[in-house]
């Protein structure tokens, strides 16, 4: 949590935070800033200090919005530091951070580095910055640094702000359910008034104008994949296909609050009218392994068990998993979940990548969507709740939304 | 444009290109994919060659849609190099790196990075890289880099789509104006039937539907300020504030595709009724300057040069500009536009950053928006339009609104 921040850079020898980048779909400036339109900012905190948010002239009502300390960016924009740099823009923009750094005591230590802007400038920037204080050491440190470790486990207002997200979501996923059941069948797909089919880009139309109505975003669009295209899990569906019946279509929705914040991830798959036999039998599959994964989950457990356990699960039950074969395309073929927040995903981590530290401990919010591909065979199921391991030691899914899978249609 | 791409690489000596992200809110990697739902990939192009997209297996088919050459993510997922690495992951991914290098056929020359990733991994990959690979020389150029360089000038597909968007954002400008025009007044202020007063906030949500309704989407929010507010160029307004008569709003809206694709920039300032005798006086002022200035833009003119111009047109009318005073935060404060194109901001640039090689080369894609600004006195204007440089030399509005800046409302 925030409140952890100074704790985790001492443990991490970390001695200072810089944070680069605009303030919106950039987590960790989103992060310490509470989300503010700032289209570009530098943030810098040291070990043990509240931290200073370095703005544009232009945009100093939004930086005083936030609540922290703010300083004026065009106090570095000199023209005795431009001469400086004879006029090498990025040189200037060094001497520039290192006159801030200086301004804030740190001429040494460990600064460990963050935010989402092109790698062209950080990679420039940094290393520019490195060469030019040797006795700073700039470190990238990825999943086990300050910022990120704090953000893993959400203190009681992000997990509100992810349960309202989620409360959306379902709603969509509603009006979603509710206006594919509503339509008119002919020659086994869904049709308009006048007999035309409706088809994929409709409804992933729709869904994303409920969205907006209810004050979400969507920056990385929605999963509404049917047949074939719901065996291969990130395929996020064919506009053009017709929502024949029978077939499965895997519905992953995971919008986010508007301006870039909390995300919630959400998915269901649905058989239009009826499933065929083979439908059936996978989603019983995954439903089974859904709800024992849910009854074994524990604080503090490591992930990378769950996912070792829900191979052993399918495996029993028949299917190839990815345990025996990182390349696998067909049967259980991905991670049991991820950390949600910020980022739509995040750590903990439950596959490859998954370390001794990505573990349920209390405050951490993750998805359990468990799933079975068959792409050759035209189908696939996946379904998914987002879960907070919650401080008094039981497991709770934000967002409630019936599991069945076959969706009633009208016939005739 | 894309077609200079290899020309671009060889003036600028670069031997390769390496884009890293997703393919969504990542110019670089949009680019040169078209876009696609890729949450992460890696794409790598060798001088002279077509580039090869390296993409996760769950999204096989959406990289396949991409028409380019593709390699599986999952072929550089061995255990043999988690070995190798000694479980250290950073060093496992970077070894990787070296991996699909190699069978590139790369192993020395300039290397060019691009993608917008966290600057925590970028940087710990690339100077590990960097160390890994001695002979290979990794440079983060910026502004003139190849990619951000071709992509400064359009091609008419580009030109085309982004246009698409101003139809876009000029029906939903229309859409606000008839909005605000058709409400009831009361004490000053646009007010709902049961009298209580219309808010920004409401307007915004509006705004954020319409576009949604539109199959567009708004991932840096949009300007709606009034009286104070909206003498400071980037404050978004405050969503609690009343529409007052009389007062300015500046209403500066910045959509793009869908998915993360190409943004339009459009501004109007408005007086709901009537306008105060300073606000039209300031309108009159930033009005005439925008039209003289339209009337002197010249292809391949530098755009330091208009805004040296404007700065003078401006203080011949009296204004402070920013020209004379760097931190001026009442009058002519900003600079007078900025590229467009799968950034909001992009080069050619036309303040302080502006090098000789900004300049409106025929291709480019620019905005022009004169804006007066004095916070104190609770009123500020700007005027914006995107305008496209063709190739036979014209400069054209890529779509047309009246700039009228009284909106006439219901009285009574």
């Amino acid at each position: 949590m925030k409140s952890d921040l100074d704790m985790l850079m001492e443990a991490r020898d970390v001695d200072v935070l810089w944070v680069t980048g605009p303030a919106f779909h950039n987590p960790p400036m989103y992060y310490l800033t509470g989300g503010a339109h700032l289209t570009h900012a530098e943030l810098i905190k040291v070990r043990g200090q509240p931290p200073v948010l370095f703005y544009n002239p232009m945009e100093r009502d939004e930086a005083a919005r936030t609540g922290l300390c703010t300083r004026n960016l065009a106090e570095y924009q000199s023209d005795e530091l431009s001469k400086l740099a004879n006029g090498n823009p990025n040189k200037a923009q060094v001497l520039r951070y290192q006159r801030m750094l200086s301004d804030m005591g740190v001429h040494a230590g460990r600064m460990a580095i963050y935010g989402r802007i092109d790698a062209s400038r950080s990679y420039t920037w940094f290393t520019m910055l490195q060469k030019l204080m040797p006795e700073l050491t700039i470190v990238g440190e990825i999943d086990d640094s300050p910022i990120f470790s704090a953000m893993t486990t959400k203190d009681e207002i992000e997990v509100e702000r992810i349960r309202a997200m989620g409360k959306i979501t379902t709603q969509v996923v509603g009006k979603t359910a509710d206006f594919l059941s509503s339509q008119r069948v002919h020659a086994g797909m869904l049709v308009h008034q006048d007999g035309s089919p409706i088809r994929i880009g409709e409804v992933k139309k729709l869904i994303n104008l409920w969205l907006a109505e209810a004050g979400a975003e969507n920056p990385e669009e929605t999963i509404f994949a049917i047949g074939g295209d719901a065996g291969v899990p990130h395929s996020t569906g064919t506009s053009s296909d017709p929502l024949r019946l029978g077939e499965t279509i895997v519905f992953d929705i995971f919008p986010c609050e508007a301006g870039g914040g909390y995300f919630y991830d959400f998915t269901r798959t649905w058989c239009l009218g009826y499933a065929s036999d083979v439908a059936q039998a996978l989603y019983e599959d995954v439903l089974a392994v859904y709800q024992q994964i849910m009854d074994e989950l524990e604080i503090g457990a490591q992930c990378r068990a769950y996912q070792e356990r829900v191979c052993e699960l399918f495996a029993a039950r028949g299917h190839a998993t990815i345990l025996h074969d990182p390349k696998l395309q067909e049967g259980y073929v991905h991670s049991l979940g991820h950390g949600i927040g910020l980022n739509i995903h995040e750590r903990p981590w439950f596959g490859r990548n998954a370390s001794e530290s990505d573990r349920l401990d209390a405050g951490v919010v993750f998805t359990v969507e468990p799933g079975l591909y068959y792409p050759s065979r035209g189908l696939g199921v996946r379904l998914e709740n987002s879960v907070w391991a919650r401080p008094d030691g039981k497991m709770e899914v934000l967002a409630d939304f019936p599991m069945d899978l076959v969706l009633p249609v009208r016939q005739g």
